[in-house]
C-alpha cells in the first residue's frame, strides 16, 4: 500500500466491529432497564452542577472512544430526561414513547433512508402509513398526507394549502406584497393553540391575519359570532380563506362544534382546517369518538402521533382531503431532481412535494411498527383508559374540600387548584404556582399549568399509557400535603 | 383487583421484558451485520413485487407480536434502503450516517426528550452543540443557532430572520399584504438550490421575490451584476433585504466569492445569508477550508450534518450571528407555556423561540456523540479524503478518451459523461441517462445526474466516508462497459 492508498483509509466505521457490538449490547441492556425501571426513578430532576459544568466543555478537537463517550452520556445526560416517559408525567401534552418505537428508531437509524420519495422500501411504508392514518380518522380513500416533525408544522402545512388554494392569485409566484389582493384572514377560537399566530406570521399574513373568535363557557368557539365576523371582515375588504377548528384545546381539552364549523365553511366557500394535535386520536376510542365528530369533514387535519399516539418525538401528521390542492400547494421539482422511469430516481420528490423538507428521515417506520404491533384497537383502549382515568382524577379532586376543579373535564385534561379559606384569588395563584414547582422538584409528579379565567391552574394532560389510577391518588395526596404546608407557611407569614 | 382496577391495565409496555430484551439483542446483532456487511450488498435494489404487495395491506385493527412485526420488517423493508449507507452511493448529497449515530438514536429514542427548552440534560446538550458548531465554522462566541430537520428549514430560518429584521414594519404582526411596504426581494445566483424559491413562496414574498443573478463559467455568482440588479430594483421601488451566497452548489460544488458578497451586503445594508448545506463543512479540512473563506462573515448560515457531517437524517443546523435578531424573528411565548424560576419549566420555549417547531426531539445527542467520538480532526480528515478522492475520480475521467468531464472539479462533486464519436449532444443525453439508470439497477453504484450547460451529466457527490478509491475504479470500468454496450446498440439501431 503506497502513501496515497494509506491516506484513503479514513473511515468513520468502527475499527473493531466486535467491540462495537459488545458496547451496543451493553447500551441496549441499559436502555431496557431504563424503560423497565422508569417508575423507580424521580419523574424529573434538575441536572447536577457537575453535569452542567461538564456540558460546557469546548469543541472536541481530538476524538474519544465510543466507550468513554457513552460513559459520559450515562453519567451526565441519561439521569436528566424531560421525564415524559415516566408514569407520573402529565405536563403540557407530550406522550411517552413506546418500546416498539425504540427498536423502530434503532432500525430506522441504521437504514438511514432519505425519504423525499424514490423507489425504495421507506417510500412504500410512508405511503401505506398515510393510507392507514386516513382510515383511522375516517377520511375517504385517496386522502393525501404527510408525516412531519409535529403539530406545528402539520398545522402550517394545512394553512399553507388553504392559502395557496384560495388566495385567488398565483400566490406562490407573486407573493402577498404585490398589493393586488385583499388581506387574507383565517379564523379560529381564542382557545386555539399558539401555532396559529406563528403560522400566519410565517406565511406573510401577519399574526393579525389570525382572527380570534370568542369561546363559550366550555372553551368552544361561538359559531354565530364567527359567522358575523366573517361578514364584517368581507365588508371591510378582507378575504377570509380558512376556518380553524380545534379538537382538544391545549388548556382544557375542549373540542369545537366541528360539524357546525364544517357547515359554515362549506356555506362560505372557506377551507376547513382542524387542529387535532392530540384530540384527533380520540377517534380511536369506540366510546369517546363522538367527542370529535365532524373531524372527518375537514379539508385538512393536523395531529401528533407523538402525543396521544404514544410514539416518540418527532411524529406529526397532516391529512389533506384534496390531493390536487395538496400538491399544488407544495409541488417541488428542481431540475437536478429529475424524475426517471427506472432506477432509484422514480418520483424522487413525491414527499418533498407535499411539505417543506427535502431531506426527510424514515419516521414512517416508527408509525408502521407501532400500528402493526398494537393495532388501532389497543391504542384505542389506552386512549379510552386515559379519558376514564381523567374523570377518575376529576372525581378525586371534587371529593376533596381543599381542591377545586377549575374547568369541566371533557376528555383527558384536568385543571384544578389547591384552595384554602381566607385566601384571595391572587394569593391562591401564588400558592398554586409554588406548589406546582415543589411538586415537580419533589420528583413525585410533573403536571404543568394553565390559566382558567385568569386563575392559575395545576393542569394534568393524560396522554400517558404508563399511568395507573394509584398514580393519580399519589398526585392528590402530595398536592394536599404540599398545599397545606404552603398554606400554613403563608398563614404564619400573614400572622 | 376489581373490574375497574383491571380495566386500568392497558399499558403499551412489553408484557414480558425479557422477551423484549432478547428480541432487542437479536435486532441489534442484525443491525451491526447490516452495517458491517453493507459493501457485500447491492448499492440499491428495487423492492420486490411481493414486498410491494405486502406494503399495501389495510390498517391493522388487531396487533401482532413485535417478533412477527420485525420478521416482516426484515423481509420486506430492510432489503430496500435508499442505499446512501453503501460505499458506492454518491447520488444527490446524502451522507451515510455513522455507527455512533445508531447508538445515539437508540439512546435518544429511549429518553424521548421534548426539547423545546426546559431544565433538562437535552437542553444543556443542544446549547453546547450550538456553541460547538459556531466554533467549528469560526463564528464568534455567543452566536445563536438551532438544530433543525435539514438544509431547507435551516435556510428558511435564516431568510425569515432576514425578513423579520429588515422588513421595516412589524411584519410578524401586520404581514405583507397590508400594502404599506415595498415588495421585499432577496438575491442569489442561478445555481442556488431550489429551497430559495420555496422559502420565498412560503414567506409570502413569492418565488418572484427570489432574484436570480447570473453565474460565471465556474458557477459562481457575478458580483458586479448582483450590485447592478440591487440598484435597479431599488429604483423600481423594491426593497432588497438579503443576499444569499452558496458554499457548495448542488450541481458542481462551486462556492460564491463569499468575501465579496459579505462586503456588498455590508455596503448595501443587507442581510448576508450563506447556504452551506454541504460545503460549509469544508471548514473542517485544514487543506481545503480556504474554499469557503468568508463564510464566517455571514449573518446566518445553514448547513447539514446529515450531509458532509456524515450523521443520520434529520440533522440540519442554522447559525445566526445576532442572537437578538434571531429571537426577535421567532419569539414564541403562549401563556400556557409560562416560564418559572424553579421546577422543570425554566425557559420552556428557549428553542421553540428560535425556529418553527414546538415539540422537538433530542437530535442534539446525535451531534454531541458524533463530535465527541470523532472530534473535528477526524471529521476534517474524512472530508479532506472525499475531496482528494473527487480529484482522483476526475483524473480517471480525464484519462479515459470515452469519458468527458463536464465541469471543473473544485470540491467534492464530479460531473462527467460517456462520449462516443459521431453522437450528437442529444444522443449523448439519451445514452447517458440510460447508462445512469442501468448503473443504478446493476447495484454497482448510485450516482445521480445534473444538467451542465443543458447537457446530461452523471454526477458524483462524494460525502461518503465509506468510499475508497477502488470504488471509483469500479465506477469507471462499469460506466465504460455499460456505455460501450449502449453505444453499440445505438450504432446497430442507427446502422
Ligand atoms: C392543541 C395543540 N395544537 C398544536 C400543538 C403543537 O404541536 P407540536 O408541539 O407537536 O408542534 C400542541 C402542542 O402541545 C397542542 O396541544
Ligand atoms: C446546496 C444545497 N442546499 C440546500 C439543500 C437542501 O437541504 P435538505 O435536503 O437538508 O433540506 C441541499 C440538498 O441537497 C443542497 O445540496
Amino acid at each position: 500500500m503506497n502513501e496515497s492508498e494509506a491516506s484513503q483509509n479514513v473511515s468513520l466505521d468502527p475499527e473493531d466491529w466486535e467491540e462495537f457490538r459488545t458496547l451496543g449490547h451493553q447500551i441496549l441492556d441499559d436502555m431496557v432497564e431504563y424503560l423497565k425501571d422508569v417508575r423507580e426513578r424521580p419523574t424529573w430532576q434538575s441536572p447536577s452542577a457537575a453535569s452542567r459544568d461538564f456540558l460546557q466543555t469546548p469543541l472536541p478537537k481530538k476524538g474519544s472512544s465510543l466507550t468513554e463517550v457513552y460513559r459520559d452520556v450515562k453519567e451526565h445526560i441519561l439521569p436528566y430526561p424531560t421525564g415524559n416517559i415516566h408514569p407520573r408525567f402529565w405536563g403540557w401534552v407530550m406522550g411517552t414513547g413506546t418500546h416498539v418505537g425504540v427498536l423502530a428508531d434503532l432500525i430506522g437509524s441504521t437504514m438511514n433512508c432519505h425519504v423525499s420519495g424514490y423507489d425504495q422500501g421507506a417510500t412504500l411504508v410512508e405511503r401505506q402509513v398515510i393510507h392507514w392514518l386516513g382510515e383511522m380518522l375516517d377520511f375517504p380513500k385517496g386522502t393525501s398526507g404527510l408525516l412531519v416533525s409535529g403539530g406545528t408544522v402539520a398545522n402550517l402545512l394545512g394553512i399553507t394549502a388553504a392559502r395557496n388554494s384560495l388566495a385567488g392569485t398565483d400566490i406562490r409566484k407573486e407573493g402577498l406584497g404585490s398589493g393586488t389582493g385583499d388581506p387574507l384572514v383565517i379564523y379560529g377560537s381564542e382557545a386555539t393553540h399558539g401555532w396559529a399566530e406563528r403560522c400566519c406570521d410565517l406565511l406573510g399574513l401577519g399574526s393579525d391575519g389570525f382572527r380570534k373568535v370568542p369561546v363559550d363557557d366550555h372553551d368552544r368557539i361561538e359559531v354565530g359570532e364567527l359567522a358575523r365576523m366573517i361578514q364584517i371582515d368581507r365588508n371591510r375588504g378582507m378575504r377570509p380563506i380558512c376556518i380553524v377548528g380545534t379538537a382538544g384545546t391545549v388548556s382544557t381539552g375542549a373540542t369545537d362544534d366541528l360539524i357546525a364549523l364544517a357547515d359554515l365553511a362549506q356555506a362560505e366557500g372557506l377551507w376547513f382546517h382542524v387542529d387535532g394535535a392530540f384530540g384527533a386520536l380520540a377517534k380511536l376510542s369506540p366510546r369517546y369518538r363522538y367527542l370529535v365528530n365532524g373531524l372527518e369533514r375537514a379539508d385538512s387535519v393536523a395531529f401528533d402521533l407523538h402525543k396521544w399516539g404514544y410514539m416518540q418525538f418527532e411524529t406529526g401528521a397532516v391529512l389533506i382531503r384534496d390531493g390536487k390542492a395538496h400538491e399544488k400547494a407544495f409541488s417541488f421539482a428542481p431540475s437536478y431532481l429529475e424524475n426517471f422511469s427506472g432506477g432509484i430516481a422514480v418520483k424522487p420528490t413525491e414527499f418533498a412535494s407535499k411539505g417543506i423538507q427535502l431531506s426527510r428521515s424514515f419516521r414512517a417506520l416508527r408509525v408502521w411498527m407501532n400500528l402493526s404491533v398494537y393495532g388501532v384497537e389497543k391504542l384505542g383502549q389506552a386512549i379510552e383508559q386515559n379519558i376514564d382515568d381523567s374523570f377518575y382524577l376529576a372525581s378525586r379532586v371534587e371529593a376533596e374540600p381543599d381542591l377545586e376543579l377549575l374547568a369541566p373535564v371533557v376528555m383527558n385534561v384536568v385543571c384544578f387548584r389547591f384552595v384554602q379559606d381566607g385566601f384571595s384569588d391572587r394569593e391562591l395563584d401564588e400558592l398554586n404556582s409554588e406548589l406546582l414547582v415543589r411538586l415537580q422538584e419533589s420528583g413525585v409528579a410533573v403536571p404543568s399549568n394553565a390559566r382558567i379565567d385568569g386563575r392559575f391552574a395545576i393542569r394534568v394532560a393524560n396522554t400517558n399509557h404508563r399511568t395507573i389510577r394509584s398514580d393519580f391518588d399519589l398526585l392528590i395526596s402530595s398536592t394536599l400535603e404540599l398545599g397545606r404546608r404552603l398554606a400554613g407557611w403563608s398563614s404564619d407569614v400573614l400572622a
